[in-house]
């Protein structure tokens, strides 16, 4: 596949060092790594290299829903990989699926789960904040992901709208207050999985899940360790995030 | 939605005790918590519960991918969800994609994959051991997944045959020795995952990717951790699973 | 050194199967690995080897502290030396210093701050439970840490005659509660170290050190994770603890 | 106590602004927190504070061996309380115990192990780099230690003088190559911990330990992690430290 002008393009020399940059004739993008004559990319295939002018070399890759979510325009702080590729797990989220999430945020997270649904599936999402609804809806059509996922003011009535929902997120500082409002509209058996930055809410959630109408309740935080392998001298890095977030996992039965 | 005769059921106690059952009119399960009257729940709606003859309550789930990966019929060690979560999460993997994966074992990563990608999207699978592969097959069928994967015997010619692929999964002891097996048939941009539970796999596996035509190496590792979350004494399980495999990750380039 | 009559041995085959066994002439082990024959034991050099009766080759090691924590009979969940360790080096405890633990248990903690305190420093420890308290003293015993150790039935009074403590340890369930009394024996500058299993009790003493008059809070958890390290085939264990206790640490400072 | 002039002070903000300063009459401390007026100190208390001319209120706290070893002038990279703590631990150190280190690097083990020993036991530590060495005799005089510790330039044949050694430490890149000549100035049962930063190495030691005469071969790594604990807001840090080093741990026996 050829890069043409107007393609989006991840200009990669190393996983530090990426620049998710739409491609135009005349744009060089300065680095410090060197100048990248971005114009000249075009007509070149995806997965060739080009060098800066210190001759640093540049790998030519077509962005993947991976890099549009870690090059999405942050809000608050987003959901990562570890904890999204686990929630997709840990819910038997599949394609077709139809989703409520509230607490769009920067929709670094709709558009993970939007990759997987879609095409016949959904993803109605919900905030308040109409700075991050903006936000979002730029990260969305950035990442081709806007056709599947519908955006909504936060507002109880709309969501008392949906059915047969299979997957609920919610992602804001009280979820537990959402449980009443989120389990009429899901099928039987579907999942709930909630963003939990403390273990106070995580703590609060749990016990709130029984009475909800929620059995299977799973309670749990991921870790992700970088390995440094190297040919006679393999070893973890030495930083690591510490955290991110609990996750709090429930399914609807019925009341 | 109403269980038939022949519906699949996960009767749900606690997370521990679970059972994935296809319900038959005369059928009793005999479990520790009492016998479960398997015929009664024929037209019970999802989500409802019955007692066992010991008055356990049970729940009626309608089982998901991670219920079907669970409980699959197991060959050798299978991919955990935390670790196939995340290899969704890191390469991209979406509703669409074309997989190539060595190494079917039970094939429950293949249904997990498959449960993405399907139905546009198809995964190829290759192993070597008929009986594994027979397993395989019941698995996928229990699954509906097998009208989305396609069973190989192991054979290099065949792979030559794909084209386009935009994920190659490798759950072998070695490799490094199907990269350039693999290199060929891959998208430029495509990414590879390949499953080492041993720190020497995954040091021999990095050093060769970048010759072998692969850049954005990520070698890595996951963890999940169980929270007892319970009023006013919350705190992290005592039992932990340690390690699974370590995880590596590439992305095709033009040699 | 020459075993004797009398002596304490470690009868090591491996570190699951471990016997600390004290030797007398006529005394057999039965075990599932054959009968040792511990009086032979008498007369050989510590170091040396015997075997079973099913040829198993054990070995007649000399026990250390850790030896005799990790052998002591237990009441309720003792402190690990994952956590002992890091509560020495944590605190600057040191030969000489003197030390107030609240909460004896089966005097596991105790064992271990004694032998790195004695000869001249001193370790006074103090209980509720007499049960606990007696075989507290036995553990003691066995190790020889009782001339260094002093037991009190717990009373608040007497723990106000003592002074120019180093380090306070609490394990008990409400450490927060036991800062005023505490604090007045303590030196300026001198270290405590609470053991609190819960997130919540964690919440709690953090949010009582500064008004008691202790600065420097620091409040952790210490994993630990065995490799299995085999020529081409390393790997971490599969399974692991996840979880003894949190650990609350602070310094005393003048009110 | 008193501090008075001469007297080593920590100047305690928090956790990330310490200061470990030797009080002199005229000496001014100038941070971003403000100017500490260190000659103001004597005479005050330990455990009292001053003001900055910012009035940032400062502890003035006595330091410990704990402050020593995380403010001690660095070389490479020190082994951290989080794994001193635990080879104190595991292999049984106490008071009175011999020990003998090969690497002493900055002194930071060292020291703190002598404070433990002192003063019947003793640290024989050998490095072969000068430069090194006289930087750790500066970090054992600051703390006191110098006293319990013998800084020697390494030379096998100096070691093969020592006898009865409680305790060897190996800190060096290949630690496998010392086993021969450590074992027979060990006791038998005595413990030996090597400090292996990389999996390869750790591989290396575990395969020599056996036939080196050692048993009870323990290779492991432990963790650190610290937790925000705040009323209703708990969590654990964002950022962790994801590897110091792995330790290899092992018994003598007669060979």
């Amino acid at each position: 596949m050829l890069i043409e002008e107007g393609s989006l393009v991840l200009y990669f020399y190393n996983s530090d060092k990426k620049w998710l940059i739409k491609v135009e004739k005349e744009k060089k993008l300065h680095t410090h790594l060197g100048i990248v004559d971005v114009g000249a990319s075009i007509g070149l295939e995806y997965g060739s290299s080009i060098y800066t002018n210190k001759d640093k070399r540049i790998f030519l890759l077509p962005p993947n829903i991976y890099d549009f979510v870690m090059k999405s325009q942050r809000t608050t702080q987003i959901v990562y990989p570890k904890d999204y590729g686990y929630i997709a797990a840990r819910t038997g989220l599949k394609n077709g699926s139809q989703v409520l999430e509230i607490g769009t945020g920067s929709a670094a997270l709709s558009t993970f789960l939007a990759s997987i649904v879609m095409p016949s599936g959904h993803v109605h999402t919900f905030d308040i904040n109409e700075d991050f609804m903006s936000i979002a809806k730029k990260n969305l059509e950035k990442s081709g992901m806007d056709a599947y996922v519908t955006q909504h003011k936060y507002d109880p009535e709309s969501i008392s709208q949906l059915h047969n929902i299979d997957l609920v997120i919610i992602d804001l500082g009280d979820p537990w207050n959402y449980l009443e409002i989120v389990h009429p509209v899901m099928k039987s058996g579907g999942s709930i999985a909630c963003i939990c930055p403390t273990m106070n809410q995580l703590e609060m959630l749990a016990t709130h899940f029984f009475h909800g109408g929620f059995v299977d309740s799973d309670c749990i935080e991921t870790f992700i360790r970088k390995i440094e392998a190297r040919e006679g001298k393999t070893r973890p890095s030495m930083r690591m995030i510490g955290h991110t977030t609990y996750l709090g996992f429930a399914r609807k039965v019925l009341k």
